[in-house]
């Protein structure tokens, strides 16, 4: 049953539904959490856990997007960002971490009007790299245009060419030439991502673009920004199921298996694994990984929206510190809530489930639960967000 | 699908829906934000932002309506409120700021006793115009049978009759003569807007009584005081895109376009959005333009029916002062929450949806996205509506 | 549309709504308030206003009877309360008034084993009628049976027999005779309302037995006692609308019209406004009376299963006191939040809505329109049952 | 109506209620309550009260065992905690109870690495049979593997084998010899009761292995830590309403009656009376006893998954101390939130639907009446979790 329904006379929409809506069911054969296997390729690069530390100042430097690699994750380094901008990071992310809330907005904007230097995202990707880590990068489709060249030229392993969203027929003033995102997927010499994305049809058109990956997720959940800001978002369930369509077609036109990265919102264990099980290949997460003891924004928590200098958009949100990224990515747990050891909360539910591999996982049987708000999950969300105390 | 639903053996209802369950969907195309075309006409008057301050005591007053048309929105003068009972009204709206919370409806009653003046009904136009202001106010029917003449000699821009729920048949005791609305329309010698109205059938009435706009909205939110007061209201997207199906059955049978203006509830840049896309033409909005430090109310914000002697409604709220009025409007923004820059939110997700147009916008694809209450979303309302602090 | 849902392999229901799930849609005309006419039948008995006082201890006493009376509305008392246990109620009422949250349940366990006087029940219907009131009284069904001929004997005006849940096929142990509606009906002189019931077939069964109007009401609100202990309930605008098509039915098939009394949750005008548009003649509500200055609770409200020996339900609030009754029932308000005025709140909806009569209001158009808990919401229902502070 | 919801292009489902989402509806017939029949068979063991205790630290040990069968109850001795890793548990109990918040996890972990002592397992049962109780006990799949033997020596009267998520073909790693269901139900010489499992294919193969009860519910609140940390569970009602049928089919096949058992999430009696209505025989329930005065945790309440060394999952709740578990059973109950006479609640329940039988009881009607958060809700709920003050 997908019916329209009718808002009023003059619009019908679908109802799309969001990961706080679902659940997974437990099937007939349970398995032994130690049998599931959880990984996957993106482009050429395999790895064991399908849990990417998203492209933010708060959540990956240097030092993360290394000891995210070692443990069988990935860290994607921001290439706009206070990394790239300043020869010595350190200073400015005190900065941020230490300014009251009212000059925030304000400090942001000025912290990112320095400008980004090619050869620092040169010298970050050869840091990397040095230390044995997967350099992967991430950039807008403006920034990609820019620096591509600097990238391509020192080899980093992955690009991720990402905006808030992004589609394959960008209309630009005539003084601007856009990124040609197939030209750019051809001539760059590494695997490139492409998003964000909500919908089959974007996401079939960036494929053929030539993305090895596809980033979902736009305004995926209800106190997001860019639905508060804009009134764009799609929930995540939805938007993940959907753009599963387009990897299975793209697949069965040309043979080329286009994995589906779920991107924001996310916050426990079981967050990753209802997407999962919703058809994504593997997440991206930002805030779990904001509040390890390693993470650049000491336990500081924003957006890359947030230094518009026109629309601002989300804010810095204290997440704290609470633990090593070792202690989230791979426990043991020292926290019992589902944000530490995200990927045994991840092979237990396989276990759980009776799914041996990530493909197996993605066909588990899914209810619909809506999750009214309940006073355990405010308290819970909040601690998880650091919006309690 | 619109299927009836049935409440119980006697009674069947339709599902409406609200600003706060709806999301926008990205299309195939992108643009810049900067191609974005957010002009629309009101009567003759052309507007280079589909935004309308509301006719409120807290929220518009000459100095306010003359910078709103520097900017390129409107804001719509209370012909029936402090500004047109009081010489200065300066004092009075000291009062009202300072006046503590048990006594605010007694000294609402009060101060709304005062007779309203035709001859500062007449100086106050004559102000705007003379600083270069467009010259939009609003009555109620009862105030535009009385006061429509003094307007009409000293010639305003545009004329709002305005009721909580107005209707082209109201039914008066013997001893009233009630505002014959297609009458009016036809004597005044500039547009007039009529509201507010919900449903297809009134609007089309409103639009056969000469209106040259319509606004559409009551008891829009679920926490409105006509919800919970009288219990009548209509969630806003389905209302506005009810509406929307008059003004193209309209505009089919008599070529003539009627342009329709959301008006109640939206706090965000993101609730404007969506009500364009669920057909409006327009928004009427006062909470954020209260919190203009060049507000009259000074940081508080009341509802018009909050004064009636007999069933006050609605209550003054602190929404505190966060910018100024071209920051809320047309920004920079200095703030991250949807609240400042409202015109740049505006362009920013037609861009994102690949709007060129406000027609075009019209016609986005929209997702029910029960937007449940998260914590996220009370910590933000709350902050938004002052209600935090 | 009514399907049947499926809740799982074993069990199939219906879906049914709450009065804060509903709103009310204005037509095509609109009236003037003073218009609105509000008169009804209670078997013989007419009342100008539609709202009844429910028989609870911390809401009608003989002062309250006699006010409500005078003022076109009705209180009924409570026969098995404070008022017939005690000659002289008020020290009691001061001790349960003053005592502790955590002696609450034991002190009304201990009141309330104290004998009920049936000198004092007619003792009680004498001063109400004395002063002019209209003596309408209240027994559960077995104290009707104790005190039925003591009521009959004395010549009450209106006897409600109320329990939490009633039948016309009670089940009763062999040492028990339970009460025989039908038979009570027959032999009592005045007209007997029966309830509470929420089905239309139980009112349909309660009309045969001979009632002059039905109790609507269990278990209605979502925080409900009943739904908390027992399980029991169902949402009143469903149990509204069913009961109004057992009217209907008997109407078409005796010629005698049974009111429909929708009882319980109800706090604001508009929750008034809506019960009515489901079809009811007229509601009994506690809680806004109870804050009235001349209520016999003094701030305090406490329901009638409270006191129970063996499983006390519902519990004592303190709703504080916010004017007199005259101001809550008929105003003028000097609140804005829809508890003040109620009968205000009802004409100025019914012109709104443009319903001349209730028989008007019961057919006027409904929408389903989910009141998702908003922080607004919960500060102003919070405050309204005293809950907040 | 079931039909399968489309959450995308690539996944349906289906939706699932809870317990908080349904509510149960009068019939024509009521019934004293005195005359409700509350008894039902598990194995060859009958019990007046479809209530049992759960297998877990804060809630039962021998002592609490043995009042619970005095009372017409059951409760469940947990073999793998505290009771059967220390000789003395008491110290143990009080250091749990006074550790800090942050310490929990870690002391949790800490303790319950001590080993389990099969000659400990064997006293316990002892202790509880030689003072007239029913030796109920509760083991894992794994320590159901290692343990079974010593209590089928000593002879306990019933055997819960219990697991988060428990199927009838489990993989294991080829190290391990996972318990093979079956062959345990034949070789124990008491009744063994299996689960817990959501579904009825589940329910059906747990049946067939030999089941003489089956335990239901797998994350079955919205806020419970499987849906939090795996994302696994089924909303209550569904799950029961499922397994229901398995229970009728294997009756009609076989002409065995296995019981359903509902466990997890319940709180109150109407909780209760609606597990039982969604075709339950009986219910678990750990937090309502956890707050007797006789209870191990004294006022402190925690998931047996918590101490998991490497996925620690759920967390300590102070509960608080209400009363005795007399008090908390079969009352005369002392508070009026529904936590208290949990039997009476059940009887008054049944009384007041007509249900004279548990049977009964499971075919009264049921109505979806979505328990959307309110402040009564939400001060109802933090009071019964302890989260208020």
């Amino acid at each position: 049953m997908n019916l329209d329904i009718q808002i009023g006379q003059g619009k019908t929409a679908r109802r799309a539904y969001g990961i706080d809506e679902i659940a997974l069911v437990p099937g007939r054969q349970t398995l032994d959490a130690s049998l599931a296997d959880t990984s996957w390729y993106l482009g050429n690069v395999k790895r064991e856990i399908p849990i990417i530390a998203s492209a933010m100042d708060g959540v990956v430097d240097v030092k993360m997007a290394v000891l995210l690699s070692e443990l069988g994750g990935l860290g994607v380094l921001n290439l706009e960002g206070i990394q790239t901008r300043y020869e010595d990071p350190n200073p400015i992310l005190e900065r941020i971490a230490s300014v009251g809330k009212d000059e925030f907005v304000g400090l942001m904007q000025e912290l990112y009007s320095a400008p980004i230097q090619p050869e620092l995202i040169q010298k970050r990707i050869s840091e990397i790299q040095s230390q044995g880590g997967i350099a992967a990068v991430s950039a807008t489709p403006a920034g990609a245009a820019k620096y591509g060249d600097a990238v391509a030229e020192v080899g980093a392993d992955l690009f991720f060419v990402q905006g808030t969203v992004v589609s394959n027929a960008h209309l630009a003033p005539e003084s601007v030439t856009p990124l040609e995102l197939a030209q750019f997927c051809e001539k760059m010499p590494m695997p490139v991502i492409l998003g964000n994305c909500v919908t089959e049809a974007v996401a079939f058109d960036l494929m053929q673009a030539g993305a090895s990956g596809i980033l979902v997720g736009i305004g995926p959940g209800a106190a997001c920004t860019s639905r508060g800001v804009l009134g764009v978002g799609v929930p995540q369930a939805t938007a993940v199921a959907d753009c599963t369509a387009a990897r299975e077609q793209f697949y069965q036109e040309t043979g080329s298996y286009v994995p589906i990265i779920a991107d924001g919102g996310l916050v426990t264990g079981g967050d990753i694994c209802k997407c999962i099980a919703c058809g994504a290949d593997a997440v991206m997460i930002g805030s779990p990984f904001a509040r390890a003891a390693e993470a650049p924004g000491q336990g500081y928590h924003w957006g890359m929206a947030t230094p518009s200098p026109i629309l601002p958009r989300g804010t810095r949100i204290n997440v704290g510190t609470t633990g090593s990224v070792k202690e989230i990515l791979t426990g043991p747990a020292r926290l019992d809530d589902g944000t530490h050891n995200l990927l045994g909360a991840l092979k237990t539910s396989m276990g759980t489930l009776g799914a041996k591999t990530l493909k197996e996982m993605q066909q588990v049987e899914v209810v619909i639960a809506p999750s009214l708000l309940t006073e355990g999950k405010v308290y819970q969300k909040a601690q998880q967000l650091g919006m309690g105390k």
